[in-house]
């Protein structure tokens, strides 16, 4: 039995657990436009609209393209492959009249885009194909099944994430013996990117921002890439860095700060505003396990560090990871509009959350920790040993 | 200018052309499930809900969350970046008052799937936003806009796509001179992968089935991956082939015969049913021009396969070809239902097509060749040498 043979009996047990009989992934020119559910419960590719069904009674039926049928059906994944030439219509009624499920969970949700595969194109097709008969008003979103699909890492995912985040630590211990005054942004962005490819892996998002380099005061903020301002005693650097091996990532952030000649350790502004940090990571830690919200985990964070009279950080306080950085669908964020329903989701045992507050500290940076987190039974805990000191780098070293 | 400055002026001259006031490309999380559009118009990534607008005037407007924002400033594409931080609503409510245009044009379709970037979540979350106010009633598809600025090719982008068939062509001339009875189709299939390697290019699309070979009688078909099979002396093999070089691909098909000890040319029905698969490529090749409906493409080289008493094939005669192995929006395809309206879209200059029609030879295997051709002022022209012969592999060589 391998992940995805994993994970797809992790969906029926979903099913149940929520009560959907019938559970649909709609998608056509995956290679294109792919919907991201794909890679757990089919491994494959199709170019036709196609629909890969699960039941609550542990059916996998896939209605495909004809010239995509031995292709899916090599993939072994699916116990029913229907091929079709002219249309997918007739088909697909005939399965539904068949399992007549009560209610059809169709891949879209406003909120979760890990959830969200199905287009909007595809979506009015489906209602074109369903309209008039008795399936239509069954539609619901299969948010819930895929949120928790995603969450809820089997042990082979926790694994390989923790390989991710043990690499990155290394790259971290490297590239720290590359700094020192005077390099620039791109030149340590660089020395990271050269490790990724030596070690065979990829950069965990975009590589115009992954690795992301800030040094010293007014740098350009998260999600912007590296730039020839060179690194300046005094100032505080953070990187935001991660890989992915095996499929699943890493994402974690790191702090550091450039002594100047004859200081042996940061000035006060920079170590409270770092130790502030520290302490809201670990405050979230505590505040997470099982059954709490998404928006109160966050809240301790902030609260923490807005108590000690920082400005607010204007994202969340951390996500899921998996197959990609941002990862399943509940995440650790305020109640804004942007997050939609994901501050209301509970959290559950088996999700790996990023925690990664922010404080900007005038004249010298921006101080960043980002930790990765296992929800576990009663509690999380942590896949590598937190930071809890800023790293000092002497001023000639 | 560069290529992405290009596309861009030339959307401003479709949005004029079809009447259309404003083109709205409305994404988040883009590393995730990527809108292809975005290659065309940002060239870069976003993470939170996103609008990317150009007008009909030229304005190009972004309004991306805070932190993406530098990142979008950064790509140098859009003459105006708003950043946000707790709900998009606002922004994008603004700056469609200010433009008041008569019409936006959203990144969905539902008979094209690269204009259909669009998904269902956001589609309802836009709706959302726009509810109670003049502006949902003035949605419409951008299927227009994507289908011309995907089709009609800058001269960059053809050179790119010839230079990604001249790689291919130079490729099947090399495997040519692996192939003998006893190879398998894995081995011969990894002789081409290998060579993708060494060139530093990526297969066109999926690597499980790019490069498909099938060999024989009874092969898997169309889309599947290569099998453990020999090859044997009376076999039609074919290969089904491209290659991704600077971001553009190449998508062609080229059979081959192997010979029996003795015999000098293959038997006359695999002669008569290749030499029908060559003349319906170049019939249609003929048909092909500007304000053509493309099925009526398609029913050309249909006709003449099906009119010489050969089974008609089960997709379509031919599809675009650019940053994906199938790209744009009119496809060359009989009036099924799976193609929507795509069979009823002009053929326009400047676009590129492949040519691809098929005969399975009892007891022999699959005759294909696959073309592909730049539409002109008044026709069409061949990117390469078309497979005119069937490639013989003597007995033992």
């Amino acid at each position: 039995m391998d992940l995805i043979d994993e994970k797809i009996a992790q969906a029926v047990t979903i099913l149940e657990e929520l009560d959907i009989d019938l559970w649909l992934t709609y998608v056509r020119e995956s290679d294109t436009i792919h919907d991201p559910c794909l890679d757990f419960i089919l491994g494959g590719s199709c170019t036709w609209q196609s629909a890969f069904m699960i039941t609550r009674s542990g059916h996998r039926i896939a209605i495909v393209g004809s010239l995509d049928k031995a292709g899916i059906e090599g993939t072994g994944r699916f116990s029913e492959v229907i091929g079709y030439v002219e249309s997918i219509r007739d088909p697909l009624l005939e399965v539904l009249r068949r399992e007549d499920p009560a209610q059809i969970a169709v891949n879209y949700s406003e909120s979760s885009p890990l959830a969200d595969g199905l287009t909007h194109g595809m979506y009015l097709q489906l209602c074109g194909h369903l309209a008039g008969g008795p399936f239509a008003p069954r539609l619901v979103t299969a948010e819930g099944i895929i949120s928790a699909l995603r969450g809820r890492k089997t042990p082979v995912e926790l694994e390989r994430i923790r390989s991710a985040v043990d690499l990155t630590i290394g790259l971290f211990d490297e590239v720290s013996g590359f700094m020192k005054p005077g390099r620039t942004e791109k030149e340590i962005a660089s020395f990271l990117t050269a490790a990724v490819e030596r070690e065979g892996v990829e950069p965990a998002w975009d590589p115009s921002h992954c690795p992301a380099v800030f040094t010293g005061p007014d740098s350009a903020g998260a999600h912007a890439g590296p730039t020839d301002r060179p690194v300046e005693t005094g100032h505080v650097l953070n990187i935001d860095f991660g890989v992915r091996l095996d499929d699943y990532c890493s994402d974690l952030q790191r702090t550091w700060y450039f002594l100047w000649p004859g200081e042996e350790e940061p000035p006060e502004p920079v170590v409270r505003a770092f130790t502030t940090v520290v302490e809201a990571v670990q405050i979230a830690a505590d505040g997470l396990r099982p059954g709490v919200e998404c928006w109160a985990v966050d809240d301790l964070a902030r609260s923490h560090i807005i108590g000690r009279g920082y400005a607010d950080f204007p994202h969340a306080l951390g996500h899921q990871i998996g197959r990609f950085a941002h990862d399943g669908s509940g995440v650790l964020c305020p109640r804004w509009e942007r997050y939609g329903t994901l501050p209301y989701m509970k959290v559950e045992k088996g999700q790996v959350y990023t925690l990664e507050p922010r404080i900007t500290i005038e004249g010298h940076g921006v101080a960043t920790v980002e930790e990765i987190v296992v929800v576990t039974e009663d509690g999380c805990r942590f896949l590598s040993p937190p930071q809890r000191e800023i790293i000092c780098i002497p001023a000639s070293s």
